[in-house]
């Protein structure tokens, strides 16, 4: 593995790179979640990215980092959604073509979004087939470089970016962060998040939020090597179900995370309509968790200086307005 | 009427009251948006305004030039939701009691928040009775301020904070306006924010977005004359529904508005939908209209840099539901 000081030099690269591309989110905060946590906290929000989702950096970022000879092929990524926007997006930029492996069961609006990029989208079953294979299948097939969502040094060095805004967007407002809430899957925005923040705030506490049932990191620190998420889990975060934490990501991730949590369906859920009520943000399931760790009290903000990244808001509308009616 | 020179003072002195203790609202863009009406068009959420609209602005700048006497027997305002929770944050920071005169038709968590926030709620038919009366006799009985919604020149002046931080956002993107569009009811939000662009930009056109039905001040601008609203009127946009325009603010909009376009219900209730799928943001129905009506093409976007206020996202959430359901 790249050791953390080289990754954070990544990261100021994939910084400059984006600069003028990707957009710089706002840093919000909230008198009323402030009161209720007793604490400050800040909100960085992702779901105002391009794509509605952090992921647009980490493929753009990878793309950027390809030679045109690399490039020229076109590219193949496999994503349950957000990384697959991401990629198309940022090959419409450069002009090359997409092929994205996403599951059948990928919310409609994702799937959409994907192909009205100009991808070639092609579905599997999550729960028999292995996105990994289909996807090297496709390699072959068309010779196009490979964008893994999330266990790739580009990829982690772009999502990185988020945590550099943050530390920066703190400075301006003359405070830096006791604390970092990052939803997790398989860990790459974790990682990137990690490695800038504690490269500028050695002591910052980076903590995780994983879907109830595929708390496979968290296991995975507890137990010191990678877990598997178990057989038959669900959860309504589609965004945050890798089976496994990346080997690289993890490798990060368990030198620099202080602990992470478990979040139910129906703290997501809370935190989603706490966004619509209080913040006028639209949040994805995944994109609500790390607010839910916050709001649910699992994870405290009490007289801290917390981040917390809102990492997208690719909702499906059937499903935001049974959350909104409390059916979810 | 003072004359505009002096407004925009009194604009540039409400944004130092309000330095610190507004929220700076981002100003965004969607390239689907830009790609779709052709044209840079850039966004000012003034929904992740603190009390989720603009309306804290004019209220707190209100409060704040009160003298301690004047503000020692409270504060009463009159408003369909989005003024009385306004004046309701501003009240409990200067510490002092406010009473609000709403609508029974409000939309319920208008009410709630405006309670949430300490304040009064005296409640009204809109249909039979006069809100200006019942306000007159709880001044009487209170003597208490009133801080009315859009008729006063402090409220105008703390509205027009928007218009000046949309200029200085543009500016350091390097750009500036050729037109803004701005959703209008009484007339205090485009009153302020025709005289701050008018100052900096003195080319820029100014245009207002009324709901179909209630599109008075369009009317006024016609015939030269304050018009009023005819009975039977209805539209989801509850925010936008003063009867007629503001003697105050129709003295300065006659005066710089470059015309105006009424909005139907359902191209609102497109606006919300885009809001939600492409921008991740909660818009309510008011808060809607000025996109609305670039999304309709009433008002083209074409070749031009234009500055669009979104401004509040007050929505209840069954509403919400029913929009995303296409049922509205």
């Amino acid at each position: 593995m790249l050791d953390t000081p080289d990754l954070s030099e990544l990261i100021e690269d994939a910084a400059r790179r984006l600069a003028g591309r990707a957009v710089q989110t706002p840093l919000l905060s909230s008198s009323l979640l402030n009161q209720r946590v007793g604490g400050e906290v800040f909100l960085k929000a992702e779901n105002l990215q391009h794509i509605g989702a952090f992921k647009f950096r980490g493929a753009y970022v990878a793309l950027s980092r390809l030679s045109p000879e690399e490039r020229s092929n076109g590219v193949v990524a496999w994503s349950s959604g957000n990384h697959a926007q991401g990629v198309a997006a940022a090959a419409r930029l450069f002009g090359i073509s997409a092929t994205i492996v996403m599951p059948h069961d990928a919310p409609m609006s994702k799937r959409q979004r994907t192909e009205a990029l100009g991808a070639r989208v092609v579905a599997y079953d999550r729960y028999s087939e292995n996105r990994e294979d289909i996807a090297a299948a496709l390699i072959g097939e068309t010779g196009g470089a490979a964008i893994p969502p999330y266990d790739h040094i580009d990829v982690i060095s772009g999502q990185g970016t988020v945590g550099l805004e943050i530390s920066r967007q703190l400075e301006t407002l003359k405070t830096s962060p006791d604390q970092i809430v990052v939803p997790c899957g398989g860990g790459g925005l974790t990682a990137g998040i990690a490695t800038a923040i504690r490269h500028r705030h050695p002591s910052a506490r980076i903590i995780i939020a994983e879907p109830q049932g595929f708390e496979d990191t968290c296991r995975s620190l507890t137990l010191g090597e990678r877990q598997t998420v178990q057989d038959g889990a669900r959860s309504m975060c589609d965004a945050l179900q890798a089976p496994t934490p990346g080997a690289i990501t993890f490798d990060i991730n368990r030198q620099l995370l202080s602990g992470g949590v478990a979040v139910p369906d129906a703290d997501v859920a809370d935190a989603m309509r706490f966004a619509f009520e209080h913040l006028k943000l639209v949040l994805e399931p995944g994109g609500a968790i790390a607010l839910a760790a916050i709001l649910n009290g699992s994870i405290s903000a009490k007289g801290m200086t917390t981040a917390v990244v809102l990492t997208g808001g690719n909702v499906d509308p059937d499903l935001f307005s049974d959350v909104l009616k409390g059916v979810v």
